[in-house]
């Protein structure tokens, strides 16, 4: 049996998973926790405060992740190193590092350890959006508003340049004794195989990238700061390879670490949102990717890169070769309900539960699930964390109507979940729209196993069929079919992540259909949502921006 | 020492106070529960259920209380009956019965009893919606909208001609036996002094009497139901007397049941929220009295009688002698924070407030106060059960709007204390826009020594001082007085309400004035809050009519 190694890097842990390559089913999987975790108080080791907004990690945890979990899944699946024929990864993004030319992390070297600039930026660090503002303002000005709508019309802060920028900004010396400036999923890649590439995802759609014209020229990043000009020719690199290809075969010291043998295939680094695409069988436009958990990333192969306004990104070959990838996002999914279950269920709610021994979640599940579509009268604006697809825009806040002395909390979770599928239909209908067809969903990520209420209402409110991906694992999966599409058929692998995509991916039997009379209360009910949202979040009443802004006085006159 | 007794009618009980004429301090006080209580589900003594939004009374239970509280009083003062000068009621409103011509009510008559509309029709009596809404259509159309333009553009199906309506549509054999229809407040003035007489407060703010035009003609009446034309003249009585005049004298019968001496002065009866204005020590305008409990009453005095709008009423003596009086209401308020603290606080919070030996309004108040205006970022609109003033709409819904992942229980309590608040003041602007200055509140009711932070929102969102009146039983004082009124001063009491208020009504020196910071902030809130009011209130968006009506599809298709 030949089998292939995902490793899927999150914000707390690593996973990798060690899979037959002929099925995708996986064999063994092991997690590792990062010592350091997020960095977002002090540096280890450090007294000093770190600002709020800021997010880092320690690039040692992510190889420590190497050196735990690849031997435990050898040791418990019992698989020889012959029979591992490649490795991929994903990663979170945009996670970004300042290193040496050999690939050193400068926080590694004693005298830049105390230097909170030369650690690594995780995907949440948000401290760099006085660079991002900076940023967005003079694509604008000097003609580049094209690159910005590729990404919904803003560059975040979380992203590759804002980020490289405040490092620039706030710590010359450190930008300076940069060598490389690098996403920590190509940093792995390079400490496995010793040789630096930079992947199309992660350039594409953090680092405003595109297959056609490359990154901005450097009269752009001269015009942000004139230190920036050179930031791509000496820090980065102009080649960007495509997902799939084969970044390098394992070093000496990385099949030490590893227990793999020096030489196995290790493919281009990937992300964590965009490798499970083919892993949940979507090869092909017309489908709709959702990794639904505390948030939702939606993922859509196209046929043309069309510009779909509120989108995350469009990557041309950003997800699967030659096609264009296109991201979009919902900020406040599964941490909206989480908000719910702590700040408004009553204790006897609880009780119940736990008489019940089941938990709050199940028994809103279970009480929301006897209401019928509209019978509530609730209407809710799913932007508690602001509203990232289609409007852009995190100074949204959440809004809920309709309620009577008579309204039951279970009412209220149920709105709050169909607030969160109308937000997704407003987004299936932008793609549609905007000749990007969604015409089904595959839905992965935590919420599907353990929600079927939401995913019935998901259903009912878009009238899309939705169909779930058997493996759980679904990034270790997608990585480790792109480790085995790097060591190719010869190696008794793939030629292409659509070969792997077909025999390695596979749909449950389980999947939801609208039920037409609720998809009939539904339509009426995403008109009002519509409306309110058009209402509140295009302009025509500001109040949520104002609300915020006398908040801000009211916390600078304390 | 001279006394006067006050019997204050509520929904479930009555109260008599006995108060010293003098000075209005309360010797005794006591509280009979009716044995009925509210009958909404079935008859006494019959298994047969009332339909949906019935609410009726026993008239026993009334009875009950003059031969109980009375005695009670009488006995815990040790006052004698030779210094008790007169004996004053107020009651709910509108609450009607049918009786025989001698006063009998039907439903004390074996062959009626089980006869639902032979019983009272208790206020929140809701089953006379169709009466209500085609009496308002017909008032339109015959010319005699500027009637209901006193009433807020719309009569209530809470009020007298919508309630006598449904016995002729529902049960036309009750209404033939029905030798008088009659405001349970004058019934028992009635009961006490053998003497049918009507008052000018309920005919005027619950059975469209004006003291110009007296009742609507006949023809209105005939144009409604042709059995309804001589719906006055035959059952009702066109004389009204004023507030505070003497109805009569005690009967021996009552006396009997008191332990009062017979011919004790009666006066004419009252209603609940009206007889607590010269309680409050409230003789003049540019003053409104808060009626605060589940729901506010606004009541104002007028100089000259203006049609404001969305009022509950304006009457010409309707408060005090020869002045016009406005009501206005606000439907949600203790109720809401109910739902609230039932609905929407966790666990958690039940915890600490029971080790701290506090309620839960008590903590949330606390956690609340510690609370800057603006700080929460978040509005809500107090609909949760309709809006009465100004907008008149009961199909309007509660709005909450500018949540965030960090929103706590505290903040939307405390959001919920403020939109009564900003209520309040949309009812104030409004009687300032109409030439009925308002510019101080009198508040009364049990919310005002149930929550301070309540009271210094409410002064610190209204721009305007709140005082507080030293009674706690504003209800039977007021009663009190209008009985002492009716003795006159020849026998200890006064010659009008007004020299009575001036003696026997006092102010706390607790009084609740607006903070400058404060206000600032909730002016730019309440702007917001106006805007969102007039967008959802007054047609721009019927969302929350729309939601209401797929709600009750869904009920009839269920």
């Amino acid at each position: 049996m030949k089998t292939a190694i995902g490793v899927d890097f999150g914000t707390l842990s690593g996973r990798a998973s060690i899979v037959d390559v002929a099925t995708g089913n996986e064999i063994a999987s092991h997690v590792h926790e990062y010592a350091n975790g997020v960095i977002d108080e002090h540096l280890p080791g450090s007294s000093t405060r770190l600002e709020p907004d800021w997010a880092l990690q320690d690039p040692n945890d992510y190889l420590e992740v190497f050196k735990n979990a690849i031997p435990a899944v050898l040791k418990a699946s019992g698989v020889s190193p012959d029979d591992v024929i490649g490795i991929g990864i994903d990663f979170t993004a945009c996670t970004m590092l300042p290193t040496k030319a050999d690939g050193t992390p400068l926080c590694f070297l004693p005298e830049y350890r105390q230097r909170p600039h030369a650690w690594v930026k995780l995907w949440k660090h948000h401290a760099a959006q006085p660079e991002a503002n900076r940023l967005n303002a003079v694509a604008r000005q000097m003609g580049f508003g094209d690159i910005l709508d590729r990404y919904g019309g803003k560059i975040s802060s979380e992203w590759f340049f804002p980020k490289a920028w405040q490092i620039l900004d706030e710590d010359p010396d450190i930008y300076a004794a940069a060598d490389r400036l690098i996403e920590a999923a190509d940093w792995v890649v390079w400490q496995l195989t010793g040789i630096e590439t930079r992947n199309s995802c992660t350039a594409g759609y953090k680092a405003m990238w595109s297959k056609e014209n490359g990154f901005p020229p450097g009269a752009f990043f001269k015009a942000l700061d004139p230190g920036l000009e050179d930031i791509v020719s000496e820090k980065m690199k102009t080649e960007i390879l495509p997902l799939g290809m084969k970044a390098g075969g394992l070093t000496v010291e990385a099949a030490a670490w590893t227990g793999l043998n020096p030489g196995t295939s290790v493919a281009v680094a990937n992300v964590d949102a965009h490798v499970a695409v083919p892993a949940a069988s979507v090869t092909e436009s017309g489908k709709m990717v959702m990794i639904m958990g505390t948030s939702i990333c939606h993922m859509v192969i196209g046929e043309s890169e069309q510009v779909v306004p509120g989108m995350c990104g469009v990557v041309m070959g950003g997800i699967l070769p030659d096609k264009p990838g296109f991201e979009a996002g919902q900020s406040c999914v599964g941490d909206h309900f989480q908000w719910f279950t702590e700040n408004c269920v009553p204790d006897d709610y609880f009780t119940t539960a736990s008489q019940k021994g089941i938990s709050i979640h199940q028994l809103l599940e279970e009480k929301a699930g006897l209401l019928k579509p509209g019978e509530s009268g609730l209407l809710a604006l799913d932007w508690w964390n602001g509203n990232r697809s289609v409007l852009v825009d995190v100074d949204l806040t959440g809004m809920l109507l309709g309620m009577t002395l008579l309204t039951k909390p279970e009412e209220i979770y149920r709105s709050l979940i169909e607030a969160t599928a109308y937000g997704t239909r407003v987004i299936i209908e932008t793609f549609n729209d905007h000749h990007v067809p969604v015409r089904e969903l595959i839905a992965t990520g935590g919420l599907p196993d353990k929600n079927k209420l939401l995913m019935q209402i998901y259903a009912d409110v878009t009238g899309l069929p939705i169909y779930i991906p058997a493996a759980t694992q679904i990034g270790a999966l997608g990585s480790a079919m792109h480790g085995a599409v790097a060591a190719g058929s010869t190696a008794g692998g793939y030629d292409s992540i659509l070969d792997a995509s077909r025999h390695m991916a596979h749909l449950r039997d389980e999947s939801y259909h609208p039920i037409p009379e609720h998809k009939q209360i539904y339509d009426r009910l995403f008109h009002e949502y519509r409306q309110l949202h058009d209402y509140f979040g295009r302009g025509q009443n500001d109040v949520m921006k104002r609300l915020k802004e006398i908040k801000a006085e009211v916390f600078a006159h304390a």
